[in-house]
């Protein structure tokens, strides 16, 4: 059911298909994040309706509420939260790394506090499976131990090996589960951390690709604060060591330029909060002003659309006058126009991209793009 | 341009159409409230789609913020908030007594503190006039002295002394204003003060009528604390001293059985927060189940939409389990599906009251209503 034909390349750029039970997803492709079952303020109507595909949810948020039994005694997550396209859940360990009020990191697991009540909790390489079987998405991800960014060597090379043991863990764990009854097709993804040392990844991916043929990978551990360069290094060194006929997810990316220079380097999904965080605090993209923040006194009059080249619904009926005392008076609507805005600029951006890929325009589209972006983006 | 065609009747209820410069407006019929230019969470599409046919704003809340002048250059509010249909702002008067930080009430005027920043500020009869002038709602209200409830008598009969003096004034502003270019058709209602005193409500009421013939009236100073039957008692009084052929707007109310009771007593135009105020708390309102607060654990498992009998998106989608997840979970997107179907319960009330109007059947179907409405929600 988890297939992956890639259809155009430019340069590392690749234009596929993720084909899931739940449909097909071209790539590359933009997936909004549903936190706790609902990408912030929109129904899902909106969300398909702005391009989007597939959606993420975190298994942190649903496992502490409203439990991941509850989930699948009332239909499994795409009932749950009106979503029939494909859906991939996180394996929470990024969450309890930086959510949890106080962890305890153990070869066997992590014991955390919710952030929510302080209740103690314990996950496992199992649990984390178990969890996001009952959730039931398509995708699901292997529990991994995610550090900051500037650890040093030695601690992100035993972080390293405690990922691959809970790897194959993870890995045992999802096949048992494969004989149970009733319970939905998924694949397990899983997540190649080594921070930003070109050894430790090489080595972490090689060990991953040891320990089966996945039908996707994961990347984790990076935009967690190291520097773009060694973001963008370690993006390459890994597109010559993962298989080119995989999907790669790179996971938290991201801000336009940051998705679009990924792709340049063989990424294929993504998923970030950034579109519906910053549309919370009144701050829009545009492709010729870069990040702008509606709260600016200069769109007092501006009738304008917040970015005229751009088709989503914010865009198509309101003006930036308006949009601008909607954030300032700090009602809700704003920001529900705004995530729309944000998130449909991403998915806009990985449609052209998937384009550019296709007519071998990729390279100097992105040249220009990324220059225009950013340029007027310091302007500001 | 303003008309009152009665169509039905039954005792004191009235079915109507309530005629205006941008559309007719089928009465009884509730107005939601876009205090500061929007519904709160919504798009008008949604406040048009749940059946709405004019809304209301609040002259205070775009006074201060983001201006009425930059609003008249913007378009008006209509083009302003994206509102094709009739709209009413209020004068202002009730927000200054119930937010401002600070006020100080004499003949002239009240003079204000902001609730925003502490700006001190001076609304006047006059001024009240030409900020709704700029702001171009369709129905603009009278400037009035609004008194909590269970003020004493001679208090009441000075604030009235000074509503009908401040009426006075409002009338010449308005009618001076008329001769100016470029000004929307407007009309301007009275806003009846009293209390809950019946020989000052009748004369206040009869002292409005010898100032003009008024396209309409606004009933004040009612849903301010005071007793249920105060209100009634007030309302049927005001039925035999008011003319039938204009409509009246009972402003503030309401919840459900009071906007029942209300229409029974000859009331067609309404306007209140609760639906979205109520939206924001978790608590919906159901035909069988009277009030009902999402976050109560007996709806954890509900597959059901929150009332079986409702027509509205949310309804149509989600059930109360999903919806009490988000509730819990403090997802705005909670806010806004309540939002919706609280104002759609409004909406439908008003059309099944009219409808009911019509073919004689209005005071049956009331007393049943209530009794199966306040019996089920008194066991909650």
């Amino acid at each position: 059911m988890f297939d992956f034909p890639v259809q155009h390349t430019a340069g590392a750029a690749r234009a596929g298909a993720f084909v899931t039970p739940h449909g097909d997803v071209p790539t590359p492709a933009f997936m909004p994040v549903g936190t706790a079952g609902a990408v912030k303020t929109l129904v899902m109507e909106e969300v398909a309706a702005l391009g989007a595909r597939m959606v993420l949810a975190n298994t942190y948020h649903l496992y502490l509420r409203p439990g991941h039994e509850l989930v699948r005694e009332l239909g499994g997550l795409h009932r749950f939260m009106r979503w029939d396209g494909p859906i991939l859940t996180d394996s929470g360990g990024f969450q309890v790394f930086s959510l949890a009020a106080i962890r305890d990191v153990h070869d066997d697991g992590v014991d955390f506090r919710s952030h929510i009540d302080g209740s103690l909790h314990k996950f496992t390489p199992e649990s984390v499976m178990e969890v996001q079987r009952a959730l039931g998405a398509d995708v699901i991800m292997a529990f991994d131990e995610c550090l900051p960014g500037g650890c040093d060597r030695a601690t992100g090379e035993a972080a390293g090996v405690r990922t691959l043991a809970w790897l194959e863990r993870c890995r045992k764990r999802f096949a048992s589960l494969e004989g149970e009854a009733g319970l939905p097709e998924q694949t397990l993804f899983p997540v190649l951390q080594g921070n930003v040392f070109d050894d430790l990844r090489a080595s972490h991916a090689r060990r991953t690709l040891e320990l089966g043929d996945w039908t996707g990978y994961g990347i984790g551990g990076l935009s967690v604060g190291e520097a773009k360069e060694d973001m963008w290094r370690t993006l390459e060194l890994l597109d010559s060591e993962l298989p080119r006929e995989r999907p790669r997810y790179l996971m938290g990316v991201g801000y336009p330029d940051d998705l679009l220079e990924a792709i340049a380097r063989g990424c294929d999904l993504f998923d970030c909060v950034a579109p519906t965080r910053n549309a919370r605090h009144g701050t829009a993209w545009t492709s010729a002003e870069g990040q702008v923040n509606l709260k600016a006194a200069r769109f007092r009059r501006d009738a304008g659309p917040i970015d005229a080249g751009c088709d989503c619904f914010a865009c198509a009926r309101y003006d930036r006058a308006y949009l601008r005392h909607l954030v300032v008076a700090r009602e809700w609507l704003a920001m529900r126009l705004l995530s729309i805005h944000n998130l449909r600029f991403l998915v806009r951006l990985t449609e052209e991209a998937r384009r550019r890929i296709g007519d071998s325009s990729f390279e100097a589209w992105r040249r220009d793009w990324l220059a225009r972006y950013r340029n007027e983006g310091s302007k500001q």
